[in-house]
């Protein structure tokens, strides 16, 4: 009886989501409200992130940021963003990793670095970027790249891992 | 009390799949069924759609066209995509961007582009689509792609930015 | 009514998982237990298992190893993973592909072979691994990659395809 109450509920925000915005999006979107979510991790106004999105650790995001759906924000060893970026859907930007955990069968730890993007940045969908890397105000990165370095104002890069392009 | 009729109907739902299907799904994928969420969307007879499958705006889908997990069918600015096609997992296929928008911090608008997906075409998983492109019939696209012109007929294409192959 | 009580439940655990691990997740996250998840699918002790994970057919997984957020593990045609493995967001893992049966029209039939990944490989985000595919203890495999064949132990592995580094 609940389960079918549930379904009904689900139906009804569907197509009342349908109508008013012309969008059909995963039923966890319809019981979560992007900019609320924003709001309660403390990110600057007119930001917004998909209920999707993990958010781990110390994450700060500056205002009118849009946050994609499939993202993750991974402040465990602190992350910074600005305003006015596009973070797409799919990005994962990370401030550990766990490759020497893993290869070494769990017996070295964890490692942590800071990472920053600041204002006006545009990452394309399905990027990775690694711990420690800082892009600063307007860079520009490709779909599906893989950022492990830091690069100066304005930049346009892309590729994995990512290099300067034109 | 809800909390733990919600978790008890998950468990039996899951179980009840595992039995079924022999598949262990995300919890939203056991009260949505992939053809009625199709079928919701107007698309085409036999195909499919996942919970986790972000539709916006105007989009149309042909037959048995399967639409997998984690993607993005944007159709912001116009999308078609036709029969016979698999749309792996991980996919977002764009009709719009907005990197004028974020580089400029919000003041250029976004921009707009209509993009088609003919018959039978293969899009391999993590591929990203641009706004604009048009691929033909038979197009094979390799994992991990992005993919921002278009392409003949049969074409078989992969990489960033993807190019022809063999 | 239950709306209501719905959307109260998910903000009470969201702000539980908050004050007591520092992450905010998607809502399904905060009614599913990773490890117990795993438990259900007889993987190994101390291993843990995203709900945002989709696993279909028949896969086997060791102790210790991380499965992350928007992963797919596919066992349509046999896949075991070993112990103390980091299978990063993103990685899709396939013992199938429907190549030739979206560009035939649906005419030909699935393609399916077993895929193998031993104890403490490190698998980066966002990697396609395809079907058939045996990677040997202690391989790493960089973000972004789409690994189409095997490798010897202790490889260290990145791009699409995927090739020996440094």
């Amino acid at each position: 009886m609940l389960q079918k109450a549930l379904k009904k509920i689900f139906l009804k925000l569907r197509l009342s989501k349908k109508k008013k915005f012309n969008r059909v999006l995963p039923i966890a979107e319809l019981v979560q409200d992007r900019w609320e979510k924003a709001a309660f991790l403390n990110f600057g106004k007119g930001t917004s992130v998909y209920d999707s999105s993990y958010i781990f650790g110390d994450v700060k995001v500056g205002e009118n940021t849009w946050v994609g759906p499939f993202t993750i924000l991974d402040g465990s060893g602190g992350l910074s963003i600005g305003s006015n970026c596009s973070i797409s859907a799919g990005v994962q930007i990370y401030s550990h990793d766990t490759v020497k955990s893993a290869i070494s069968g769990g017996v070295e730890p964890y490692e942590y670095a800071n990472t920053i993007i600041e204002d006006n940045c545009y990452i394309g969908p399905n990027t990775i970027i690694a711990k420690g890397v800082h892009l600063k105000k307007g860079t520009i990165v490709g779909a599906n790249s893989f950022v492990n370095k830091s690069f100066e104002e304005n930049s346009k890069i892309a590729g994995s891992p990512a290099k300067l392009i034109q």
